[in-house]
């Protein structure tokens, strides 16, 4: 059985010696100092190792079950649900006007990553909760808040995202689900939604289903589309629960992970529905709470990979196997423990490095987004809406990538279920896939993200990383060991930009077929960028005399070794990207 | 549910465009025209869709079963077994001395490819069987081999290798399986072996486990090992089934994958043995036929993902979401089918240009292993014996990100088990890991084959690369294209070749930190090769104005795309190799 430590040290590296948070100018970071951020994180930190993730390999066997129209969650889920609840993690970064705990995206992010580690099945439950309680705060009435808002905050009520039908997923222009207007006000909203998370369990009672549909004789296309709640059970006026709705959960989707979470085909059969924001501004309404459930989502592929790593680290220190090439390490013992072996580590460090970069780019984002929602930063919001695709596509590929790595490090066992590795990687592979495929992330950054704003946005990027490298260059061992390999990186990042101007004018497919691979280099830049400022910060520790040099000492090589050996992979993407688009378009569908 | 559809006329074109094996003077080639392949790989392809295929999916939802000692395959293996058996598969390239139709390692392969594609669970019994069989043959008895040998290559029973205990997978010195000597000049075998593949079954009569076991007061470590045959069934004189041996399957294993197969944990109590080779010298034994073992696990990574591309393909194609943004390709449909995008495509281009590589590339190693075993050719056993962990560790890595990414053309569809694309992921997972990890490929390239011969090996390897070129290089269109990118990467290859030697001497841990790059390096630059073989047989076919020119386009832009957007990874290879072993090997166990 696999073991879950909560990261706290690591955590708190990032958010105060790399971010220093707490100094920032951004309201609510004030009282973010070290006790305070220490004393949640100890708290979430106990009910990720103590109570979920012992139901991790429950989840995963057991699997939720339908009958009769009833889905009932994996033993113990329910308990763990309700302790939750209790504790206050179903509110926190929600407003305080309707019960919520008012705390900044980070501190959601921080404490969000160590459940999710812990179990990721369970976390969606509160995750598909939060997006429809954004979507509400952001275009519900005041009426619509305290009805369903509040109860959703305080975990007495779950809620879910309908978006996807059989015939369309990422287009959803092609949604057939209609939504007809009723003389009260209501719609009767009938059609079906397939791969709905969350849509049907026994965790809350009420759930509230954010439902795309068209109302009859609007615009084709996405422009004709609207975004409704439609609770599963109806709400009296005292804020009771009243009668069922017309809607149920019409099957349960078997697939290859996050078992433990209801993934629902849910049919409306003329449910009573109520449109929220405006008549055909539904994508719009999706789009809002899109920043942060696709950074949640990144969140999740580099938090797999965190607990992949730890336990492939404990199986590292204890699997006696050979023999120290350069001389016996374990000379009491058969053999010694893997971890003496170069390839073995070089694994592990594939995966440590990659978990700890991540961890300082994704909370970064984190910053950016408060900076955004807090300070109406226009700029910090235009930055974090260009890095969301790079965030949710690039960590959540590596993210799995890591969690393979890991499975690998165990031989033999890291394929039983026994060991749980394979969990890790059958769980985290549905990130790759959700919230807008790893494809469509990379599409949105090129097509869309890097002309917006006149292209703005991409060049305060450089700038930024442009700005960093100039002001921590007099630091000579950080400047050979970080800040090169950083620009270089960024310069075959700028390189790619220029080519899809140059040659995505002549053909879009120029810039199309590179989008991808774009999306990983900037990934890798972000990485580099992260490495840098946690070298700078952890060099700093050491010599302001930290107690704790291991640890510091052990950063910086772990920061070197992501500079040396992934930032190179950007040469690499630009030779892709500058291939161009002919041989990718070549063929004839027929000829492939 | 997936579907598989032989894919008789690529193998073709490698065999005979290609390879051209009909010309080359191996015993045994001169037979295989192209109708004759044709006609076998009709036969082959045919068992490979109608007979396994269909229960692939069958085998993974159901499972084996152990009760009372029991193995139960699922649901209609047996009847495909014995289909299998009345075809004569199961003895394709054994002696006929003893039954086997003789034919070369090449058909084995090619057929193999295809029943591995099918049923990778179900073809593992044929495997296992085979692998046991090359043992008997290469180092049985006379007697052993009319006993056992015989009866195996009819099929009528199975075989399997038990190499693993609980304490040792990869450091085999550490077994502790005792032989004792028995006064007839048997021996009593006792101990535990655990993640036997076929360990236990009912789909033969019997089943014969080859054994790795100490016999008391040998020496210590792997020079103490033995190899032993260890019946599940006694055999009598007139070669009829007699008592059951005290062998016992104790439990199988919960795994990611491949489900249809038992992977058993074998008990031996005191059963009955026969050493086979000689005393202490199992090692050598079991290393003979692991040439052959670990190609034929190479092709099971590809083949894996042959069919996933295959489905991947067909769901692209089919799929309407979206519109080209070049222009309407379906007016008439709802949208257009997701081949027209750009990144589906390069998806796509990825999954097609590694599985047609990655066919040229280890059917030129089965060449390899014939022209080894059939012309005693030493020069091209140490080739061969060169690149197996190139092809077992490449292929089967590339192999897995090819299912992955076939598994992500399918966006949600991927994930659900109802489309059967993450079957192909999880059975494509344990190549990586058995037959010896890859990071034991890597090492035992490294750190064993590079230096064999005195290095001669692998500089013949780079001359056969060069005077490939130099023959070549006259023709314009396929040196730019082809011969510039495979010498770019060739070049690659030996530099870090060269800084192997170099800094290799003052330290072995920055030659051993470096393993794995070196392993995918070089699979690149065999990739490039087989690619440019590839393409020149194509070129030659349109010059020579074959009819299907359509096919042999699709060769060619499918080469370049491999030169263009998979080569250029050797760079990157090399920076990470000769970054040394210095950041891998600074951190001490503690401090990760």
């Amino acid at each position: 059985m696999p073991t879950y430590t909560p990261p706290i040290k690591d955590i708190q590296f990032v958010l105060h010696d790399v971010l220093g948070i707490s100094d920032r100018d951004i309201p609510g970071y004030d009282e973010l100092d070290r006790e305070f951020t220490q004393a949640i994180l100890d708290e979430a930190g106990k009910v990720a190792s103590e109570i979920l993730a012992p139901l991790n390999a429950v989840g995963d066997h057991e699997g939720c079950t339908l009958e009769n129209g009833v889905v009932r969650t994996p033993k113990g889920f329910k308990e763990a649900y309700d302790q939750m609840r209790e504790g206050g993690w179903t509110g926190v970064d929600a407003d305080p006007e309707y019960g919520g705990q008012g705390m900044p995206n980070i501190v959601l992010t921080a404490t969000g990553e160590m459940f999710s580690s812990a179990n990721m099945a369970f976390q969606m439950y509160n995750g598909l909760t939060h997006g429809a309680m954004s979507a509400i705060h952001a275009h519900g009435s005041e009426e619509q808040k305290q009805t369903y808002l509040t109860k959703m905050i305080s975990g007495d009520w779950g809620g879910t995202m309908n978006l996807t039908e059989p015939q369309c997923g990422t287009d959803l222009g092609l949604i057939r689900t209609k939504a007809e207007p009723q003389d009260d006000g209501s719609y009767k909203i009938t059609g079906q939604k397939i791969w709905i998370s969350s849509g049907e369990h026994d965790l809350t009672d009420n759930i509230i289903h954010l439902v795309l549909a068209k109302i009859p004789g609007g615009p084709d296309g996405v422009k004709g589309i609207s975004l409704f709640i439609v609770p599963k059970f109806m709400v009296n006026d005292d804020g009771s629960l009243g009668e069922r709705n017309s809607l149920s959960c019409g099957g349960l989707e078997e697939k290859m992970g996050i078992h433990g979470n209801a993934t629902c085909v849910m049919n409306y059969d003329g449910a009573t529905g109520f449109l929220i924001g405006e008549v055909n501004k539904g994508m719009r309404a999706m789009f809002t709470m899109m920043n942060e459930a696709r950074l949640s989502v990144g969140l999740q592929g580099y938090a797999q990979g965190e607990v992949a790593y730890q336990n492939a680290l404990g199986f590292a220190r204890d699997r006696l196997q050979g023999r120290d090439v350069t001389g016996t390490k374990n000379p009491d013992g058969p053999a010694d423990p893997i971890i003496v072996h170069p390839d073995v580590r070089r694994n592990l460090m594939d995966q440590k490095s990659f978990v700890e970069g991540a961890r300082a780019f994704v909370y970064w984002g984190a910053t950016l987004i408060d900076e955004g929602h807090r300070k109406q930063d226009a700029d910090a919001e235009a930055m974090i809406s260009l890095l969301i695709p790079v965030i949710k596509g690039f960590l959540t590929d590596k993210g799995f990538e890591t969690t393979v790595l890991a499975q690998q490090t165990l031989g033999g066992s890291g394929f039983t279920r026994e060991w749980g590795l394979e969990q890790y990687v059958r769980d985290a592979r549905i990130a790759m896939i959700y919230e807008g495929t790893n494809g469509v992330q990379s599409l949105d950054l090129v097509g869309r993200k890097l002309g917006s704003n006149g292209g703005k946005t991409i060049m305060a990027f450089f700038d930024l990383v442009k700005a960093f490298i100039k002001e921590n260059e007099s630091n000579e061992a950080i400047k050979a060991e970080f800040l090169d390999p950083l620009k270089a990186a960024s310069k075959d990042l700028q390189a790619a930009g220029m080519y899809f101007m140059s040659e995505g004018m002549k053909n879009p497919m120029n810039a199309l077929s590179g989008s991808y691979d774009f999306m990983l280099m900037f990934g890798h830049v972000c990485m580099g960028l992260g490495w840098a400022k946690s070298a700078i910060a952890a060099q700093s520790a050491l010599d302001n005399g930290a107690s704790d040099k291991d640890f510091y000492e052990s950063k910086l090589v772990t920061g070197r070794y992501y500079m040396q050996r992934h930032l190179p992979m950007t040469a690499t993407h630009l030779a892709r990207i500058t291939s161009g688009g002919e041989t990718v378009m070549a063929l004839d569908a027929a000829n492939f």
